[in-house]
């Protein structure tokens, strides 16, 4: 049995899947089916050009409410020397009154608009039954075919309306219809079979033990495919049972065209992907060299075979076939990691249905950005980060998100995908690299990046900017990281709250040295508290900062910059207390959430934070200091559109009663100036 | 009975409808439900703000396979003094097996990957039991908390996920199962009611009598509605007469959150659409400037009172209100040209639709093209023109199309909208406008300019050519335009077939003297056979083109420029006919399904065109003369990725059989160089 894993690059892996699915006659478009042309048709592919099987208009029809006339018996009208046109009478009539659409009459070959006329009545006076005069009289003369809808204006019968491979928008359909169709071929959505794996999921929506994982992964992937124009079915979670995987498998690929098959694609113990494949099948590639993302496995299922048979010869199939008969389901064994199972499912999954739908891959429009931290890469691998984007005075920048493949909060926030290819081990701050964009530039414009320290008020004011048309997408540097941000150009605002040891004032002084030669408005946000969070219960009996050096006292700290962590320094050295006699000094968290999550989780004691986020967490609090926590926005920003709404937002009262709702918050200070340059 | 029709400009018109849905309560979040987390949530919208319910991994969580243990049990490790950990025995173990997302034994706080492990057995010596050793050897110190998933890492419990008014995407889904949801509060949809009006529309697929109008425009509405996230309800079309139409409207008004009145909107005898709103609620806007599309009706149906009630007050409701009570329901009444429906409601529903269900109104990207043609506007409209962009050179083009409301094929064709705002008569070729773009960037870089004679054989490239990534975008101006447009930049190539009647000689003069200085290719596509197009039976018993000058034969031109008109006065010269003699000399179609379609409806006898736009009408065709087509095409394009696809099908055997299958054309040219600068 060999179930090894061995990463080989990206196009060698999508060039191996390609050809076994050309040999399995899958490489092409699936099948087709004619719908009737109504609104659940938008969306579809077209399986083939779409060709008019009748004129619009398919008559020459009247363009305005008028009087259709020949052109010739106008000529030398003038306002001066009108001409009068007979429409009920005995003697051949000259005009007849005509709706828009109506036919134009045989004798007729143009029409002149009904606020262009006199209306006359029999005694040559004007009458008020404008459409049904006696006669007309006209001021000026007509030309042939004026105000007229020739036929076939609009389609010429037999003209190509639609080729095949476009996807229906609403006036296609319109268009397809003009031309005489009530149907239309589509190709056929490609049915995927959604295969969670894994002893130790549960359901979304469980009562989670410790060690359950959340089966989520199922749902992502059917969302994506339904996205991408298929129809995904979503099988119910099975253990980690070779037997029993490889018998939902095999009826998986009897009744789909594709099998996603999550987790147990690397090589650890319960890994049963790769056996699964070789055994009813043929297994083609077992890791490629993309991250995140490399354990992938790529295969074929057999699907008619026993066992026995899946040595046999993958068939030549005609490519004009326009139904799956191949003997062959290709599977694809997705990462756990959820991360990596979106990006594997956009990175090879796309492509086939592209080509069973018959349309174009979906390409994400490509920009280049400015990197704001610099990115290592494995060299061998082609390296997706997930960034968010700003445009900051005229440049675009992108700041790497988390990089870990379990963080799917990293996919949500992303503005676009930097790829750092394989051969390059890294980017530096500042250098330029290739985007992938999520968003259109003109949502991106609408980005304020908050870089600085990290405050629960943020989310709140995510929350309320996101009604005002702006989205606050903020990085947790910590306070002075937040400066040095925006004394780089990388981000329109700063959160702050770095004490002056000397001057016992808040970041004035900072901002003057990080800062230098950028004028700046600074203006409060919030009063906080400060105190030490404790496990539930406090059961070291912790009371003070004293009590951190105590050998059995597990702490977990800020990281360096950290305004909390400037805080924490300043009153160790008030009380003669190293950092060398704390335990855990060192253990550096980057929010206060994760602070009182190392907490909760029984990982540290006690850390510094605020208090909200002990309250998150339901965890203990001593309240220690009051500071205030400030916004540091560079003057050229404070002054663009972009960031009005969030001074809007100081003075609104309900933001100002949604912040006082948290714990340990005093909007009193909300909305002062601090400086302004 | 005041039914009027009076341009307000679009500002005001919005602005009127606004304040009105105000007044009626109707201007926010219609309402919200909740929907379980699955595909089907794709594409809604949350009503509230998405808070974490729990944290994500919630333990302390193996991030690799591997050991777990203490860190500061490796300290000092090295390559050449390793140290050895217990996994199995006795005295307390120092290291245990954990697959990923297995939770960390409570004394571990670090992992070590199993490849960077040597698994050991009672004696000492290499296992292949390697997760289940007696021992392990590790060669290196191994960091506190490293491959481990901290409790947190992604999602933090009471953390914001997703802001209110967010357009669920399949990682959203994923993100908000992950922090502990099942369920989520997205807005509900709204319900539109689409009343297609009018005695003259028969449904799609019907056998057209000459007058009927096929009714494809609440197709596209309930398309455009659907794809803006409502719940479209298509009724049947109703005749036109005042109590059915208010009878159907009130009922409509009742069970929906919107009515669309289709047609009838404008001031002609048959425009109940006014009426009808005045006499069951309230007349906002009748007529706004804007082309096309400017009779639209804007009004508020009382959906409750009887037509007596009808003047009662709008009453002022609360505006936080999650469900619809509002007596008031909106009724928009949509113009009945397709293009001016179309955009009708792009225009006025969709920051409705945007606000009933808290999302951003979507914005289409702008950007500033060059325009190719002149275009005329009424100063006091707001003229929205249809356009095909192309990327030539360096330079985007905006290449207008038909302007005809009536033209439901421009809107398939455009890549954009270009406006020219009120105020402004009109813009000059080669002037800057502003163009918000249908299709992104890179598909309008795929996009070939294909500018001068059409020939039917350019509908066939365009097929093929959808299949090689490529769109063949093509105007047809006549050969002498094409040539005209290259030597300006503005096309990538022009199809011609100009006969120099000097020399016997295709296209070569014509280029030198319309295009010097700008080295060219040009190859040949097809040979074609010019004639007479005449009426089935040829009832005029024309028989050549000496019968042109006879009076009772109309004829029906090309317009100047085209190769056919030129080849038509040459031999018109020739036998010494004066065009003064020819009825219909002056009348211009632009191709040759033009004229076609002009003797088909018997509107001119004959006219001077190819074989296969007779045999696509069913006419009957004289042939008189054999021409080659040819395309001309700048070097610097032809050298191009973007045009390297068209070069292939000139040599591809599909194309050429499907070429030679229409009447007239002869294939052998195809491909043959005629002459390269």
């Amino acid at each position: 049995m060999s179930v090894y894993l061995h990463d080989i690059p990206l196009a060698q892996a999508h060039s191996r899947l390609r050809e076994a699915l050309q040999d399995a006659g899958l490489w092409r478009v699936l099948g087709m089916e004619s719908i009737p042309l109504d609104e659940n048709a938008l969306g579809r592919v077209t399986a083939e050009a779409v060709w008019a099987k009748s004129s619009s208009p398919h008559y020459h029809s009247s363009a305005m409410d008028g009087f259709a006339l020949r052109a010739d018996d106008t000529n030398g009208a003038q306002p001066s020397s009108p001409i009068q046109l007979l429409v009920i009478g005995n003697l051949p009539v000259q005009a007849q009154y005509v709706d828009t659409g109506d036919p134009l009459p045989d004798w007729a070959n143009a029409v002149i608009p009904i606020e262009n006329v006199e209306s006359l009545d029999e005694n040559g006076l004007l009458t008020k039954d404008i459409r049904m005069p006696k006669s007309i009289r006209i001021r000026a003369s007509v030309a042939p075919w004026s105000h007229v809808r020739p036929l076939g204006e609009d389609i010429v019968a037999t003209q190509l309306v639609l080729p095949a491979g476009h996807i229906l928008r609403p006036v296609d359909l319109g268009a397809v219809a003009a031309s005489g169709h009530q149907d239309i071929k589509v190709a056929r959505n490609p049915k995927v079979a959604i295969l969670p794996t894994g002893s130790e999921l549960v359901p979304i929506g469980s009562k989670l033990k410790v060690g359950d994982i959340l089966e989520y992964n199922s749902l992502v992937l059917a969302a994506q495919i339904k996205s991408m124009g298929g129809e995904p079915t979503r099988f119910s979670i099975i253990k980690d049972d070779l037997d029993m995987i490889c018998q939902h498998v095999q009826e998986a690929a009897r009744e789909h065209d594709l099998v996603l098959l999550n987790a147990g694609s690397s090589a650890g113990a319960e890994d049963f992907s790769a056996r699964v494949v070789e055994k009813l099948g043929t297994l083609l590639v077992h890791g490629v060299a993309v991250r995140p993302g490399h354990p992938v496995i790529l295969g074929l299922i057999n699907r008619q075979s026993q066992i026995e048979n899946r040595k046999s010869k993958i068939q030549n199939r005609k490519s004009n076939e326009t139904t799956n008969t191949s003997h062959w389901t290709p599977i694809i064994g997705v990462p756990g990691y959820p991360v990596s199972a979106a990006l594997t499912i956009d990175i090879f999954v796309e492509p086939i249905m592209a080509k069973w739908l018959g349309r174009r891959p979906r390409e994400l429009p490509i920009e280049t950005a400015t990197l704001t931290r610099k990115l290592v890469s494995p060299a061998g691998d082609d390296d997706y980060v997930r960034v968010v984007l700003g445009i900051v005075g005229e440049k675009l920048l992108a700041a790497p998100l988390s990089r870990g493949a379990g963080v799917i909060t990293s996919l949500v926030q992303a503005d676009g995908l930097a790829l750092i290819p394989s051969g390059m081990q890294g980017i530096e701050a500042g250098e330029k690299i290739q985007v992938h964009l999520y968003r259109s530039r003109a949502e991106i414009g609408k980005t304020i990046l908050a870089i600085g320290s990290h405050d629960l008020t943020l989310d709140l004011m995510a929350q309320f900017l996101a009604e005002h048309d702006r989205r606050l997408a903020s990085a947790n540097v910590g306070s002075q990281g937040g400066l040095i941000a925006l004394q780089r150009g990388e981000a329109h605002l700063a959160g702050s709250h770095l004490l002056d040891v000397e001057t016992g004032e808040y970041n004035i002084s900072y901002i003057r040295q990080y800062m230098p030669n950028i004028p700046v408005k600074v203006m409060a946000l919030v009063g906080r508290e400060q105190g030490l969070i404790l496990r539930r219960g406090n059961p070291k009996g912790i009371k003070s900062l004293e009590d951190l050096s105590k050998s059995n006292v597990q702490f977990v700290n800020r990281q360096r910059g950290a305004g909390t962590r400037v805080l924490l320094d300043y009153h160790l050295k008030k009380i003669a207390i190293h950092p060398n006699s704390i335990v855990g000094y060192s253990q550096e968290e980057y929010t206060h959430l994760g602070i009182a999550a190392a907490v909760a989780s029984g990982r540290a004691d006690c850390g510094l934070g605020i208090a909200a986020a002990a309250k998150a967490l339901d965890l203990d609090f001593i309240p220690l200091f009051n500071e205030r926590y400030d916004l540091v926005i560079p003057k050229a920003h404070a002054e663009s559109d972009l960031l009005a709404p969030l001074f809007g937002l100081l003075v609104d009262a309900d933001f100002r009663k949604a912040v006082s709702q948290l714990t340990g918050y005093d909007v009193s200070v909300m909305g002062t100036s601090i400086l302004e340059d």
